[in-house]
């Protein structure tokens, strides 16, 4: 068999002659970019076959220069007879938030709508009990005196459920201490489960993890349920990625034998991964995590869970189920505590997910009875809700990765180092960035994109269709065959020696995102009879920076021209969600409720719908009328 | 290492210096009877040392002459440096009933107490559904629509819980058949659970198990669900024995590390072997067997679930638990369905399990309001309930395993080939056997010791002592320094052409494990104020062969001298209660109801109980006016 190396990294791995290059390197561990789910029309698993045989087909989506360079790509190319060392393209910068960073997610949430821990009702709640000694008066079962002793601590009658594995350590556990013990107990409906008996704790620490699962992102919360307090939050990208950039391509690639089970594991894996970072920052034992409240789109929790996505993705858009009864952690597959209750929240259709639900836990607009709001969710699926306290109509569109850094060669996520707004000279074309936590740039985050392309188009440095303006000569600007391509920072001032840049394909990217964003919210309201400007309020959820600048997501046409007061970010609301619905009963409660409440439209079958999309495609539209505030505001620079 | 070589089979192990050498047999999967569980008392373990060192220490269990011709405990001795070869003893012959046997379990309980399946709720029941397809018009997720037709079809409102392996394959089932699905049920109290959603069956065919779970001997019969009908039975030795012959020896062993999850294994083993051999005669797969019930002693379901059962030992005998919700099939460990419901019969105390409310399921005891009766039920364990429709108080005591064929050099289970019943000449005390099946002999069952014993004194050829009668010189006898012992059948008339003998150590253990039980019924009823003569039934629950002989029994002591009428043996009982709760969800109430209403009564601490155990070791007692009919018909031929 064939020895691969893969460099820089020497990851090595023999594999039978004929193994697809993109397998053998899941195989050495090597993670390699692929949009489309191997389908060889993305381009983005190129590779440089430095030295050894090839057996590589052609494909459209290199370039001739490519291929006269070497690249081939990993998803069309098979292992051949020989030896064969790899130079993979130079990795997306990943990053964690860095210790000790500031958590600003419940920030962005008004308080009033924020539970008031500890006696809302955690998912998991501990309980210090005295459990009387067995006597010759009083030979119950171990079990028969746990029972009473929870009852009558409780006020309750009903009895609790307890599982083997606790009735295994009943035991000793109730004769360690002379029958001090602390049970951890969950609740569902009406049942309460015993998960665990143990020793009374001297620090009375009970935590528990919520869970943001996105498409490209994850990001996790430890939380305290005693006190509510978020002790550690961390997020990464989701280690899928590697099998398609969206949920189409992911569901695609779920369907040859073996992927979904991948698809699941991968997902865990970086959700452990990441629950092990957030222990390890208070020194826990991730087993003592208690339970996880997990918030993501249908896709992301069918792939999760083992289910088939498939019938997802084809009309009538059907998934396996939308509301889940809550799955012991070890079912799932999460390294936490054996028995510790998972709630997945409930979604309202195919592409309408449990993060929808949760984020609306940060708006007050499905309590409102008067006007109508709007909110939109900007991730790799973009999300609409519109309503009031009357009705929830939600929508989906495709949005990308290109919000959330991916896809992007310089793109990166909201961290330390990533360019989150840029100021563009007018004469020379030369950027002036700030980066988050003012470090050397690393790259450049969503909120940094749509500040960078509302700059350039306010000066004149790109045109409404996305086209750097060549002519007009910059030292920033750099044309290569058809493609110009713009440098934000030069490689000497960059954390890495690389200049972060931004081609003119990439900006084409940015433009799709938002075309489809903005389409699709105002298709919404149309359907209903409404307009931007019956909005009260617009709620603006997604993993950007701390710093999304409204006048730029308005100027490229990603948001509605409205007041700008209309506009309040939210963050990453869906993780702000699944924070409540790990704290509080009630939230929980209401979020069921939402769910139940949305209708779900579907946009994929209506042909307006790619009007609206193509017309959005430029900045910031195709309809000058549409974006008033624009047109003024670049009647100096644009043309 | 030193390799250990046990012969006959040539197993082969190698071990560390200083392992003891009924560990290297479990090792080396040879199987060593040791009733004390390793204690060095009980001398079941003798091997012959043929060649090599081992570090053995002295024990009073064997005899010097044992000593002197090379035999050593296998628990008392240790591997030395050199190379072992190790001889064995004969092994306990084994067996299944054959291919085809009649099973009578059922017959013996009378007709009106038996279900009357398949109308009465079977443990899990099938359902053939039609599931709508999803459509433009009804995009509802997989798992609504079959819920709703589920309520459809079974006029319930409850919804179903569906568990995630269900969800997993649920996509596939509801389209490879336009909807066409046979889902299978199980309900326990209000809520109902989805265990399978599959095809549709051609054959209709729904089989669960039931297994009475004893610490000698396990039973499994294998049944039809739809019609009621018993398909196989199969019953062996239990796995566990090589660990401790009675319930005691058992827990001790448990105590040791790693012990627990031995004894849970090799239980878990001998069920999996057994319900495999059931299955294959029947060419089904294991894993479509969809429930289970088990009835067994408390200590035999703590070790099946893993429990700690050492308290059970300590005063005040407190079990971990005496009722358990249904168990899943994987949690539990048996090879069958994963998600299968296993019903336990839930026990009244830590000496009156789950296996005696099951027997009392075949007796009209519990519902009777008027004459008492007692039910008796002989195992390792003897368990014993008095009481009426008003009162059920039971009680337990030490019988040892000589009634199921173990711990006697010739003893076997009542199969094919055991001697069931004997006949002594007075004249010649040569005994003239029937078999089982009338097959050659192979060994002793309990019935034939009864038989045997009952014959011997009778015919003046065994005192009331248990000696043999050596002065009137029978070729059968034989007497070897202390010990007399008495050849049945010559060895060239047996199956193996060894000799079926008993020998009066082993007579011994028949006398006690009988004075157990007679004494155990006569002070539970004068603790109650009440005698044999105010019974109206005795009912006679183990596993005895068919032919257990009533007048054999009286003769030695084993039950009261009552009019024979009051008898009604019920042989294997506990499993003929197991399997009433498995095709009925009547009985399965009426037995959670039955261990609830029994009362425990504790002997061991009674000090009145030792005098009537010594004073029940003889043949019948020391108490002749108790046996009157005895004294009246051993006239003749006893002294």
């Amino acid at each position: 068999m064939p020895t691969i190396t893969f460099e820089p990294g020497h990851h090595r791995i023999q594999v039978p002659v004929g193994t697809r290059l993109d397998e053998a390197a899941v195989m050495a561990g090597v993670r390699i970019d692929a949009q489309c789910g191997g389908q060889g029309t993305c381009g983005r698993c190129a590779l440089l076959a430095v030295s050894g045989k090839v057996d590589a087909k052609s494909s459209k989506a290199l370039s001739r220069e490519q291929v006269r360079a070497g690249y081939i790509l990993a998803c069309r190319s098979l292992a051949g007879a020989t030896d064969l060392v790899i130079q993979l393209p130079e990795p997306v910068p990943e990053a964690s938030n860095a210790p000790g960073a500031a958590d600003d997610t419940l920030e962005r949430v008004r308080p009033e709508l924020l539970p008031d821990p500890p006696q809302c009702g955690s998912l998991v709640t501990a309980l210090e009990l005295s459990v009387p000694q067995p006597g010759s008066a009083d030979a119950r079962p171990d079990v028969d005196r746990l029972q009473i002793a929870v009852q009558e601590a409780t006020g309750s009658t009903e009895p609790v459920q307890v599982s083997l594995p606790v009735l295994r350590g009943l035991a000793s556990a109730l004769r360690q201490d002379d029958g001090r013990v602390r049970v951890l107990m969950h609740q569902e409906d009406r049942q309460r489960c015993l998960l665990h008996v143990g020793a009374p704790s001297s620090d009375h620490s009970l935590y528990g993890v919520a869970v943001d699962l996105g498409t490209t992102s994850i990001s996790v919360q430890l939380v305290s349920l005693d006190t509510g307090a978020v002790v550690a939050t961390v997020s990464d990208y989701n280690d899928q990625t590697g099998c398609g950039a969206d949920i189409i391509s992911r569901i695609n690639y779920a369907r040859r034998p073996g992927h979904l089970q991948e698809l699941r594991q991968r997902g865990l894996q970086t959700i452990n991964r990441l629950i092990s970072q957030a222990a390890e920052r208070r020194n826990l034992e991730p087993s003592s995590v208690a339970g996880a409240t997990i918030a993501g789109n249908t896709t992301m929790i069918h792939l999760l869970l083992g289910l088939s996505p498939e019938y997802i993705r084809v009309e009538p858009y059907t998934p396996t189920a939308l509301r889940f009864p809550d799955l012991e952690a070890h079912a799932v597959g999460l390294d936490i505590m054996p028995a510790a209750p998972v709630f997945i929240a409930a979604g309202a259709g195919s592409y309408v997910g449990g993060d929808i639900t949760a984020g609306l836990l940060c708006t007050e607009m499905a309590t409102k009875t008067e006007k109508v709001s709007l909110f939109i969710d900007i991730g790799t699926n973009g999300e609409l809700v519109v309503g009031n306290g009357e009705f929830l109509v939600a929508c989906a569109c495709s949005a990308g990765p290109a919000f959330e850094g991916s896809g992007i060669a310089c793109g990166m996520r909201a961290t330390a180092g990533a360019i989150e707004s840029v100021h563009v000279d007018e004469s020379t074309g030369q950027a002036h960035c700030r980066t988050i936590d003012a470090q050397p740039a690393a790259g450049i985050c969503g909120s940094g994109m749509i500040s960078l392309l509302a700059a350039l188009f306010r000066t004149g440095w790109l045109d409404a269709g996305g086209r750097l303006a060549r002519e007009r000569r910059s030292a920033a600007i750099r044309v290569d065959g058809r493609h110009g391509s713009y440098r934000l920072v030069e490689a000497q001032q960059t954390q890495k020696g690389q200049a972060v840049m931004i081609d003119e394909r990439e900006i084409q990217s940015v433009l799709r995102a938002k075309a489809a964003i903005y389409s699709a919210s105002a298709m919404v309201l149309e359907q209903l009879g409404l307009g931007f400007g019956d909005l009260e309020h617009v709620y603006i959820g997604g993993g950007f920076g701390r710093s999304l600048e409204v006048e730029s997501a308005v100027t490229i046409g990603l948001l509605p021209d409205l007041p700008r007061a209309t506009f309040q970010f939210l963050g990453n609301a869906s993780l702000a969600g699944a924070y409540m619905a790990l704290v509080s009963a009630e939230h929980r409660r209401l979020l069921m409720n939402l769910a139940a409440r949305m209708t779900y439209l579907e946009l994929n079958t209506d042909p307006a719908y790619m009007d609206h999309y193509t017309a959005a495609l430029f900045l910031p539209h195709t309809d000058p009328s549409r974006f008033p505030s624009v047109a003024a505001g670049s009647a100096g620079g644009g043309r």
